[in-house]
């Protein structure tokens, strides 16, 4: 049972940062207004109002012990698919934000490092990518980068949720633009069952744009899942997976990196850049290529700024070749730690 | 004049942020407790409770609308010298932590980031440094870094508050030990009376390692302060200035840029790395060295790797070569900002 104080300050929380809590002592006292001022990833403002027994309870057991902080103008949707919660807000400083399960997925104003990196550090590295799968994606920005790529045929896109596409393509077209390339194929649907039907050999690349791995996206760091995507590529294709902050997961880049140097036979690295409204204002890659035609992820075959604008006319904001060589370059302790001589080096 | 509930909300605020936040409305409510729970750079806990007729009155001018917060697990050390609010606290997942004025300067897990980089990106890019100067730094760890550098014979530091190296000599040794490198002179006082001072060709490089521009620090990125900076250095000397966030900044780093090409007739760059706890998670370090034998920034000369451990036995966790080079890589949308093909190419 809760006071009346706690009672207060339950009713005010975001439901989308309640998600991200984990357990609520009482689910009735949920509410569906979105507290004016302020959007967080982690609902720091219990601990300015009451006690509680248990503190951990609030963490996000992604990046415990810290909080970023948007301020809202105008929180512009608001829904809940079968998958996930959606939130929709225009925020100060940072354009428009989408946040699945109270987590920012993007902002307008630093899409760009993530889109661009994630599509072309893998693209740039094989010469005339044809067949490209993107798994999740589902704002449409990846799509939007793979677009520039004129050698591509093929662009697959699995996404399990239609209501993200739809919201996205409301609130994002300069993201959801991507759908309208005539080479996309859309699946909607989950990525497990998908890749499992696939036929073997048919990627040139396969690009995961997942969120984090708590909750429907688990299964995606999983051996399993990473040998079907193997068996989807052909001799010599690519995969580059979101791979989480090389300041907060090390354990768990460890992990994947583990997992994929067993799996893929080509070549294994960890690459990273600057998103800072993601936790620790970084975001990792995990870069991964099959047995077959040798591929040097380190040095880009296919540069992307001789094929100019893609049909968006958009130009590449973030991404040139020399920020795809310096995203390879580890700190120390992270070398240290992932004894990267074997990877990286 | 105020009512109860925003009374209520003023008290509770904790002094280093206000003093960041601008004027306030009521001298009076001031209250000396910290918040127990959570510390920010903001303070948006005001968001939450009461609407107030001026919302951009609580923005901290250098990064409006966002906040990062951290976990606080015990308060450490709050104090208040002729210069700035400081406060020490142990937090959940970053260690110790120092702000000065409410804003974070430093953090034990990510200080090795800026305090390797601001350090080593100067003093690796010229051939056996002798004599060298840092502006600010009182914190130690910069000397520290210095200390790795067997050609140094002298190590001037220049630091306006004696109370930041007390407070950290006993909150923060594996920083502060930087003081006890018998090649240390320390100078408490003003930087810009030290530097008109100081005889001309004298420093091999100069590390300035200020806080933000506002407020006592302002002086440290203007024209006639660079100016003393360039005659204090020798021939082919260098200077490296901590120089704020390329996704905040642009601006700022702009004009820093423009000032320092007028002023520095050798090569002028902007580098940047990653820290987390700093806004948008990136630093960014401005590289300037005077007409003379020429200094190519991008590709290190004097590798510290080769150099080993310093005396006190720490070795590299974030400098290394590759992070060195790579910190020079810069996005597409700041290259046509700062239309860096003059700079950094």
């Amino acid at each position: 049972m809760m006071n009346a104080d706690e009672d207060r300050v339950w009713k005010a929380i975001p439901p989308c940062c309640l998600k991200a809590m984990g357990p609520c002592p009482d689910e009735a006292t949920r509410h569906d207004t979105v507290v004016s001022g302020w959007f967080s990833e982690v609902p720091f403002i219990l601990f300015l109002c009451i006690t509680v027994a248990d503190k951990s309870f609030y963490h996000n057991p992604m990046w415990p012990g810290e909080a970023h902080s948007l301020k809202v103008e105008k929180i512009l949707y608001h829904g809940r698919s079968d998958y996930q919660e959606i939130l929709v807000f225009e925020s100060y400083g940072y354009g428009k934000v989408l946040a699945l399960d109270g987590i920012v997925q993007l902002t307008e104003k630093d899409e760009c490092a993530y889109q661009e990196m994630i599509t072309h550090l893998p693209l740039c590295s094989i010469p005339s990518p044809k067949n490209v799968l993107v798994i999740g994606g589902g704002d449409g920005g990846v799509l939007r980068e793979i677009s520039r790529h004129l050698s591509v045929e093929v662009i697959d896109i699995c996404e399990i949720d239609q209501l993200v596409i739809d919201v996205c393509n409301d609130f994002f077209p300069n993201l959801s633009v991507g759908f309208k390339d005539p080479r996309v194929r859309l699946h909607v649907g989950d990525a497990v069952d998908f890749m499992r039907k696939s036929p073997p050999n048919n990627y040139d690349a396969i690009i995961i744009d997942s969120s984090d791995p708590i909750g429907p996206a688990q299964e995606l760091v999983e051996k399993p899942f990473f040998e079907t995507v193997a068996k989807a590529l052909r001799p010599g294709g690519v995969l580059c997976n979101q791979a989480e902050s090389m300041w907060l997961h090390t354990h768990l880049i460890q992990d994947m990196l583990s997992t994929c140097r067993v799996i893929f036979k080509g070549s294994v690295h960890f690459a990273w850049t600057s998103v800072p409204t993601y936790p620790s204002g970084t975001i990792g890659f995990l870069l991964c290529s099959t047995e077959g035609p040798p591929v040097n992820f380190l040095d880009p075959v296919n540069p992307i700024e001789t094929q100019g604008v893609n049909k968006f006319r958009r130009e590449l904001r973030f991404y040139n070749s020399e920020i795809h060589r310096a995203a390879f370059a580890l700190p120390s302790f992270l070398k240290k730690e992932l004894r990267t001589t074997s990877y990286n080096s």
